[in-house]
Order: structure tokens, then sequence, then C-alpha cells
């Protein structure tokens, strides 16, 4: 496969969305970047990287790092995919209901319905907070690693922003806390939640870190992050929840695992063989980049390679 | 009336269910009260006052205190009973879901139903705190003067335990700041609401306290506190949204306005008569004093002064 | 009191109202209705008769006939005021949604909210076909005798024209049926209801007709119908559900327990003194006529005569 | 790949569940089905076929019949996966909600959502008789082709045990009416459903005719039943909502595309590999086959053949 052939392919046609749909301003932070932005890049499980556009460029992960938050926690918690550790508290089930819905929250006791919502997240990121001490770098560590790039940072004005803006994140976690399930003092998860997706990476930083997505949970460096079964069902969770309420639709179309962000993000993998990452500010009324999840149904559509 | 007669009577009929319900356990604080305890009072609207049982004992008034400062913000609004003032920001309708609902609040983009459920509560605290500048210490004062009991005070102790426990609460009121819904900070709005609630008073303090909403809006010393329609208008809340969501079956079985609270007392309003308060602390499933609803039910089949 | 002056003038408050909302459409044969109708009618406890405007004219009684289905089934089950009877079939609590939802219905297990949303007057409908072998028969003589009018009539067109839009109503009476709820088949059930609604009658004959729930469960002829207790009871579940999802604020605003429907007309009554009846096609976005609540709105700041 | 060892080794890990779970009890028709069954077939897609202990038993499909009708309505409207056709009458979410509910079909205007639902089918079934004219006949005849048993039939005391167990469903159907969105009257609507539903197919007959899900759309005799994308995406629609509102659970163990029915039956794709069908009749709480899950998930294991 030329992959860099199919990426220039790829955002030929996807440039035309470019623009489309609307830049996330519910922060001012995130407002300032510009639409006009594309990028796409591609990194195969040998360590090959390919990219076109803006990929080099750093954006707001946002809530790609909900993946990563969970990987984390699964790493710390080996053996527990059954019934015991992070799963008694946060489903798998696709919400039905847009990210930060309380209603579900309420009907289900406090129990999100899966990690990728806000609720979940927050839940994981209580427990990575536990299990670690300091749940934002421990994160931002593991990413420097994962990506080869050492000068990967929080973005403090995106923090500080979000949390100027995080009246609803602090509802869903008072909720929860009402319900007993946080073990960390509400402003200290918020705090770390904010941090992880303040979190500033290239296209190319998130296509190599997510690499072990691909490589059925083995690190860059050849060590075990997770176990093969265990990185495969994070693919799952990516595939049914991972697109906010979209994540049927986005099966249909693109039929790969992925995670968006509404910086306009999306990481997705083709198991065995690759991880993308595109990124386009525009977003749809769903919260996912117009011109990132173009790129990536035609990339699916010209390489055949949909899991399906 | 022979008003005493008519409670002796209505004791008599109550008493066996004394004991009978739950009483509220959510924070220790209020699981201390005996379940003992039964009383009741009557204030006709000339002054006198009537009482059996623990009439004079006091007790934490929790959702009762919602009565008192929808009234204090009517009252520093005059003309407002309109579509302007609070009644933008919080609806009159029942909310047929249980009291601390975060559904309906989600789906009616943070106007609560009525000023009755806790979301509602919080709002017109938080307007009584612009208002007044100190909204439970304005409400402490008001229900000083109107029962003439100058030794009515807070309970830190309640009040703490219920900040101890306010997840709930806290979730709610970042909730509706997060549309926009609150003028002061949360921590502010939740701190004197809970001060609210704590307040100790008797049956007999309530009874008198309450005596306006009898006297169509004439204070106790014979000043105005509320036009006489804006007066019958709190009345129809209470009779519609007064019991949390067992408001319709109190219409049907005791058919007078009401208002009731965790701590096992609910006041009643028979208009251009009198005001009463009872109290036992055993509550239903729905919150509402079962010997309480009871002597309720009693005292309007003996003298047939429901409204209807 | 001089009923014939204040009906003068509260036809001359609520005039300007007229042609105001949106005649009901959902059906051809209501849509067919003068929106310019304006007629009240107040019938006191003593049998005399005052009316103003269009006060004899026939309109379609559409859910007015429910205040009438559920007084049959009450006054055919004596003693089945508390647990037993029609009350374990339906509730007695206002629905929070709209009159024709389905999400209460479920969430709730086939037992309708109230008796005055469509899914419960089909189960008071069903359980007057029981009783009597001939539901919609047996309302309409009820309404004749009581109305003094041996001319009253189903409307056949607009029955049939219910029957050719009735997939609501058959959703519910299926989902119901499902549920256990219903004894007689749906298709049955749902053509009962229907005849019922399709009755016409002027605001004179509904005044008249309704007179026992203002003489405490007495009929024209000084029989009774009903216990005084449940005659104020059905006071009770029309003030606090009797206007569809806008009971709250009729409430706040009227005062009065009262049932529209969706031919545009409102009954309301003042217990002990009178019952009135208004008409006016135009209605608002919760299906009550719009100049109707206007002209109660006016009549009882007029009269001073809220139950409140 | 010996799939003839792997089937005794799954059959071998499940048999022990075999009896654990609920056989469907809602019609007497599947109430007789014995427990103890269990049988496993893989089709792969060269035509071979290989099966385990009751594997050629018949069983009545039930849900699994939905797939089939998607597949026949999308195969006669070639260039509708866009937004023309089926798809603006259904969507393509995971419905976070038991599969027969009508709060979401509320909310949502009486738009399903998605077609292996209960509401969702019944307007795949509503096309696919616009279509041929004939829903129930017309896929009887391809399941006799496709898997080359000339013997299937529709089970006639199952259908009618359906229709007079109906009313849920009746009540679906007619509020989706009432929302304009079926094209046939409900009667004829409801019974071909339950004419596909009742169809009686061993695990052997639904691998086999199952096997273009795994063909990318070629039929067993080479000719093209649907484009390639559209095989991929009725496989995409059953990973993300082919088992109830376990479908994130079911990726998350299984990792495939699979659809069940109350029969105990589930059927699931290895794109480009096999078809697989599982039957045992106990189901777990949320309708999908125990012992039939766990042989699918121990499969995957086996083989390490999830997609992702």
């Amino acid at each position: 496969m030329d992959y860099q052939a199919v990426l220039e392919e790829v955002a030929a046609f996807a440039r035309p969305l470019v623009r489309h749909g609307r830049v996330a301003d519910y922060i001012p932070a995130l407002e300032r970047v510009s639409a006009d932005r594309f990028g796409m890049a591609v990194a195969d499980i040998h360590g090959a990287v390919y990219g076109v556009g803006d990929w080099e460029v750093p954006f707001s992960v946002q809530s790609i790092s909900k993946t990563f938050s969970l990987a984390l926690v699964m790493a710390q918690s080996p053996g527990s995919h059954g019934e015991d550790g992070i799963w008694k508290r946060v489903g798998r089930e696709p919400s039905g209901t847009p990210f930060n819905s309380l209603v579900q929250l309420e009907a289900e006791n406090g129990i999100p319905r899966n990690p990728f919502i806000n609720a979940g997240a927050l839940v994981v990121t209580d427990r990575l907070q536990t299990l670690t001490g300091d749940a934002s770098t421990s994160m931002l560590h593991f990413l420097r690693e994962e990506s080869g790039n050492p000068d990967l940072a929080f973005d403090q004005v995106v923090a500080d922003s979000e949390a100027g803006h995080g009246d609803r994140n602090a509802a869903l976690a008072h909720f929860m806390a009402s319900f007993g399930n946080l073990e960390n003092p509400v402003p200290s998860v918020i705090e770390h939640y904010f941090w992880q997706c303040s979190i500033e990476m290239s296209c190319r930083d998130l296509a190599v870190a997510g690499g072990f997505l691909a490589r059925h949970g083995l690190r860059a460096d050849g060590s075990r992050l997770l176990e093969a079964r265990e990185a495969k069902r994070i693919n799952a969770v990516m595939l049914t929840c991972g697109t906010y309420d979209a994540a049927g639709e986005f099966a249909y179309r693109v039929g790969l695992p992925a995670k968006s962000g509404v910086g306009g993000g999306i990481i997705a993998v083709i198991p065995g063989r690759c991880t993308l990452c595109v990124w386009s500010p525009g977003l749809d009324a769903r919260g996912n980049s117009v011109a990132g999840a173009a790129a990536l149904d035609h990339f699916t559509t010209l390489t055949g390679w949909s899991v399906f």
C-alpha cells in the first residue's frame, strides 16, 4: 500500500469540506483555531509514518485523550477486563444520547454508559488518579514516550478556559459523587480531566502514540502495554462509542474503531495494519470533524480496509 | 369551629400511624430525631393558636422553607407575577418526577419545573440572595418577626451535615449555572439554601409564620406582604407542586395547599380561615410525613374545609 | 352576584383574544369550526343559568367528556375511592408531559398518570364499557338528562374523522393492553372513546350538566350521583390534571378546577356556587382555549372566587 | 483452520451454560422448546459447512429475520445507501434502550433508531411489502434459495401465537403510522412481520443463508445481491445494533457483527471468511442466548478472529 499516495488522494477529496461545520466555541481558547486547517497522518505497525497537509501542527486533543486514559487504567489493572475494576463503575454500551447527558446517568444510578462520554471519562480519570497519584501528568509522560515527542505539553490557556466553563462537567462529577462513584474529590477529578483534554498534539503525534491499538497492545518499544484481548476491546469500545451519538453512523460509513474530539481531531485504528489521525476543526452537529470523517470514509473506500 | 376539639380528635386518629414510614436518614443530623413525635397546630386568621401533642417542639423545617423564600422573592418583586422576574427562571408546573430529578432540568434547558423542587428552590434562593445580599439571614429575620419567636435559629449541625452530603444539590446548581440560570456563585447559593433548610421551628411557629397565606397576603401586624392575588398564587403552586410528586394524590385526599419537608413537617392553608402545621418524622416513599398527611386528611374530613 | 353583568364584562375583556391561537386541525371535522366564536355560561347551584355570546351554540366537547366518564365510573363503583376499582388502573398525578405521551406510560408499566390524559381516559372508558355495556350511549343519556336537553347527539362526522386519524390513540390502547390494563377489545374501547368525544353541546348544556360538581355530588333532580367527598375529589383531579400540561399555570392564573377540550371548550367549577363553561376555538400551544382561559382568569379576578 | 475441531472445542466449553438463562415465554409456542438444545454451524465462503450438536434442528428465527429483511430491501433499492430510501425512515444508531421501547420513538418523531429494534424492523417490513407485494413470502423464497433447503416454512402456530400477543408491536406500528412512517395498513405490516419471525431454520440453514454477508454481497450462486460496501454496512449495523441493548458488551466480548433472536439463535459474520450460527434457547436478561454468546466468545478467542 502506497500510504503517501492514498493520503494525497484523500486530502484532495476532503479539502472542499474544510471550513464546513462549526469550530467548537464553547470555550474561547478553542474558538481561536483557524477553520482552514486539515491534516492527516498514518503510522503503520512497523514504525513508518506518513502525512499530508497540517499533519505536524499541534491541536487540542480534547476527548481523544479519553482513549489513552482508558488504556492506562486498563494497563495498570491487569486482569480487570471482567466484572472487576473499572467496569464495575462504567458501562460499555453506546449512550444513545448526547455525550454529556445527565438523563441516562440518573436512570442508571450514577454508572455512566461508557468511558467515552464525559461522565465515563471522569470516572476513568478518577481511577487513574487513584492508581497514579497524578492522572494528567502520567498521561502526558506516556504520550511523550509513545509519540517520541518530548515537547508535548498541556495548554494552560485551554485548561483554564475549560475550568471557567466547566459547570456541566462539575454537575456530572457531583452527580456521580452523590451515587458514590468517585474516589477522589470532585475538584481534583475535574482539574485532571481538563488538563488531559488540553494536551496539544499533532496528527503525527497521535497516530504514532496510538500505535499500540493497531499492534494488539504492544508499545512503540516492543514492550507490552495491554494484552491483545484488551487492546481489541478498546477498539470495540471505540467503534461502538467513540464518536459521541454518531457511532452507528460512523461504523456504517467508515467502519473503523475511532475516537473524536471537539478540537477537530479523530484517531482511527485498522487492527494489525496502522493507526490514523485526521484533523480539521469544523464540527458537525454531533461534535465530529466534518472533513475528518469524510477523509476517513474515503480512506476506507480507497483501501477497502474497513473492519467489516 | 372548636379547633382544640378537632385537633384532639385528629391527633387520636393519626397517632396509630406515628412511627409508620421512615425517618429521613440521608444526613445523620436528621436521623437522630425520634420517630415517636407527633404535633399539630392551627393558627386562625385572627391570631388565635391551638395545638396538640409536640406542637411546641422545634424540628428542621427543610423544604417548608421553600414556601417562605418564594414569598420573600415575590414580596420584593411587586408586579413580577407575570412573565417577568422569577417566573422567567422557574416554571409553575408539577414536575411529574422525583423532587431532585435532573431529567426534566436537562430537557427544559435549565429551567426548573417549579419553585418547590430542589432545583427551583435553588433558583429562588439565588434570586433572594441577589435581592437581599443575604438570603438565609433575611429569611430567618422574617420568620422570627412573623412567628413572634425571636429565638428561631439555624441548626449549624444540620447545615453542615447537608453540605457534607450535598453532591446532588451541587450537581443541580452547576447544571443550572451551565445554562446561565444562576446569578450568584454556586457555593454561595448552595450554602444559603442549606442554611434556610436548617432552620428549627415548631408547629406553632410555622402555623403562625405562615398566616399571611390564609390572610390573602397580610402579615401578622396587618401590613401587606403580598397582593391578595399573589398570596393566592402561592397557594395554587403549593397545591399543585407542594408535596413532591404526590401533589395530585395529596390534592385528592386532603384538598388543601400544602408544603412538606423531609423533617416530617407539613404546612397547609385554608384560605380565609387558618394555617395549619403538622409534624411527625416518619416519611412515606415520596418524602411526605405519613401521620402528618393522615392528620390533614382527617382534619378536612371533620371540618369539610377542603378547597374543593 | 350579578352573574349576567359579570359575564358581559368578562366577554368584553376576552373578545380581543378571540381568533388568537389556532383552531384544532388534526381532524378535518374540527378544522371547519369558525375561529370567531366566543360564548360563556354560568349555572348556579340553584338552577339559574346565565349566558353571553355564543353560549347556546353546540360545539364538540372532546376531552371535556373525560370529566363525565370519570364521574359515571365513580358513581357506579361506590366506595371505590380507595385503592380499589378504577384507581388501581389509573393514577391521580399530573403528567408533566404532553397529554398523549407514551413515555410515562412505558416507564410506569401501562398505568396512565391520571384519567384526563388520553391514555387514562381510555382506561376509564374501558371501565365504563364493562360497567354499562355501552359506554358512549350511557354517557349521552346521562348528559341529556343532566343538561335537560334531549337533543344532544353524537356527531358522526367527528367520530369517523377521529377514527380515521386515530393511530396515536390506537397505539396508547394497544400499549396498555400489552400490560393487561384493558378489559375490552381495543377497537371497541377506541370506538366508544371517540363517540364520547364527538358529543355536541353548548356552553349552556355543559354548565348545567356539570352542576353536580358544584353541588357536591347532587344531580339536577336532587338525587345523589356521588358522595360529597367523591365530587370534591373529581374537582381536585380537575385542578391538578384538567388542562393538559398547563394545569399548574392554570391553577396559578385561574385557581379553579377545570377541564378543557380541543374543541375550544373549558368547564370550571366554583364549589358550592356554580359551574361555568366557556368556549372559543383558538387554542394555545398546550391545547387550551386562549380566549376561554383569559375569560376564566378575568371571571375569578372580578369575583374573587378562586379556590385559593 | 480446522473448523470442525474448533466447533467441538467451543461446544465443550459452552455446554455447561446450556439451560442457563430463561427460554422466551412471552408466547406459548416458544415456551415449548426444550432448554437443553445447543447447536452451532460454520459456513465458509467457499461453501463448506461444519456443525456440532443440534446444528440441523430447526428453530424459530425470530429477530434474526430482521437481517434478511434489511438485506432484501437494500438489494431492491440499489444506490439508496445514502440519505434516500429506507434510511430516511429508520436510523443507524444503537438504541440505548430495550428493543421494543416507545420512548425514543416518541422523542424522535416516529423514526426508529435502527432496523434491528422491533419498530425499525416494522418499517423495513413495510418497505419490503411495498417493494414486493408480499414481504414474508419473498423472504421465505430468498431463504429457501440461499440455504438450499426447499423445505423451509413458516410456523403457523408461532405466527398465530405472536399475533395473539401482539399488542406491543401493534402499539409501535400505530404510533409510527401516526407520524406517517408506514406505507401499508398496520394489520398487514404486523402480519408479515410475524410471519417472517416465525420461519423455522436450523443453524446450518442460517449459516449458509447468511453467507452473502461474509462474501461481501455475493449470493451462494455467485450472483451479486448487494454491493460490497452495502454488505459491509449491514455488518456494521449488526455490530452496533444487532444484539438489542447489549451490542456494546457483545462487541467488547465477541467482536463480531451478529444478530440474535429470542428463539435462542445468533448469527455472526467474520467478513471474508465465514458466517456462523449458534443456537441455545436459554436467554439472558437482554434477550440473547447465554450459551450462544459464550460459544461465539470462545470461538473468537480460539481463532483470534474478532474484527478488532
